[in-house]
């Protein structure tokens, strides 16, 4: 038995979130044990460093699992990639520790939040950004966002994951709005934000909070005193799932595998 | 009774492409056609500058339309927008000329085609681009591109669409590629292509084929005899539905409404 970790990519359109639950309703965790488990001929169960919730996507996901395995890493992952639904991909693979876990050895997640502005909807980018009719004061969503930065109480913006210590308070490392390339002519702002940990809807609040912010209908002091209250009920904003993806887990306190 | 003329973007992929057929599968036509005779509430039929085909998206499809209407432009705008399904947004909408027609008033059509490169697909793109795994070298691609440009017959890359004028000969007015900004760290290369009117499929053969020299697989001369020789059968490339989109129709030669 081998443990192995691997980076999956998805589109979370289809699906209930990462977590498989008891109901019916499709999960990247449930489409990921399926193929492993038609590949090995026996139950895999998976790991995963992030929660993504229903119709959040992913480039950069983590999640490990032990298998029984005689050939190649390589050959693995065409073999799930192969038995993997159109909308999931992996895009690495690799063997790991033994008691490694995607969760637990973390030591930071990085989100992408992305918003176009136009006068209309444009069908083509609702499956990975957010309309935005007004247009978006970037400097401004810029000056609230840099507040996050640093070790905070988060409450105003998000609750604990379910079954997890009940503490509120985060890292955050980075947060920060810039400009991409227009897509079919359409403005694009990304918002990148990076934390030790995430609360449940952190991400969301806080983007659907700043827009607020640059489309002129919050004050930055307004944004301060809500962040500051860390009162969950205080803020209503919430982005749509369909901008928000996982980009990217990081490991930098991890040991390295074999040591 | 009045004639409007309005500007269609829309995700195709749900769709059996934007022509109402007799068989029961969705089409953007019948979906407009629907929303707009639930407002009407009599039966409307639209027409459109270009029959896109199954799984192709637009930001620029041009359609026309007869109908009652005592309001405002923009009211109609609202209330068709309020009865179209998700992936399909009206953009603009105008009054015109009694006898405007979106196809034979069209000068030219506009399409864009958007390849990504990664090791392993990127299902977020997935939706609207295609995935090669093999470097693209679009200097190449571009010295191939340029053979396109002037009144051709374009035989080789595509058939009349059914119910037309039988001829292949086309004016490509503008055809290349030029490198977009990254998406998801991924490099993304757009094709545009300008021409007075394109053959059934004509788009993604062309991509299909320009990406088999971008790999490498097919030399310039190749691809300028498989050109010249006008015949069908001997291109077997077609580029997948989900990268192309309709992004522009112009209407240079019609006279201004209401002269």
């Amino acid at each position: 038995m081998n443990r192995y970790r691997a980076v999956l990519a998805y589109d979370g359109t289809a699906y209930r979130g990462f977590q498989r639950l008891t109901d019916d309703r499709p999960s990247i965790q449930g489409a990921v044990e399926a193929a492993l488990s038609r590949i090995a001929g026996n139950p895999i169960a998976v790991t995963a460093a992030g929660r993504t919730d229903a119709g959040v996507h992913a480039t950069g996901q983590v999640i490990a699992f032990d298998m029984a395995w005689r050939h190649s890493e390589h050959e693995l992952l065409r073999a799930l990639n192969a038995n993997l639904p159109m909308d999931i991909a992996a895009q690495r693979l690799e063997s790991a520790a033994p008691d490694f876990h995607p969760r637990y050895a973390a030591s930071s997640r990085a989100y992408e939040y992305r918003v176009y502005e136009a006068p209309v909807r444009v069908p083509v980018l609702d499956r990975l950004a957010w309309h935005s009719r007004a247009a978006l004061d970037m400097a401004r969503m810029n000056e609230a966002a840099a507040l996050l930065v640093g070790a905070h109480d988060l409450a105003s913006f998000g609750t604990p994951p379910l079954g997890e210590r009940g503490t509120t308070r985060r890292r955050v490392i980075a947060a920060g709005w810039h400009e991409a390339a227009p897509l079919f002519g359409m403005r694009m702002l990304v918002f990148c934000i990076e934390a030790d940990a995430f609360l449940y809807r952190m991400v969301r609040t806080i983007v659907g909070t700043l827009v607020e912010v640059g489309q002129g209908r919050l004050s930055i002091q307004d944004f301060d005193e809500a962040f500051r209250a860390c009162d969950r009920t205080r803020i209503k904003f919430l982005a749509p799932a369909h901008g928000l993806t996982l980009v990217e887990v990081k490991y930098e306190r991890e040991t390295p595998a074999g040591v």
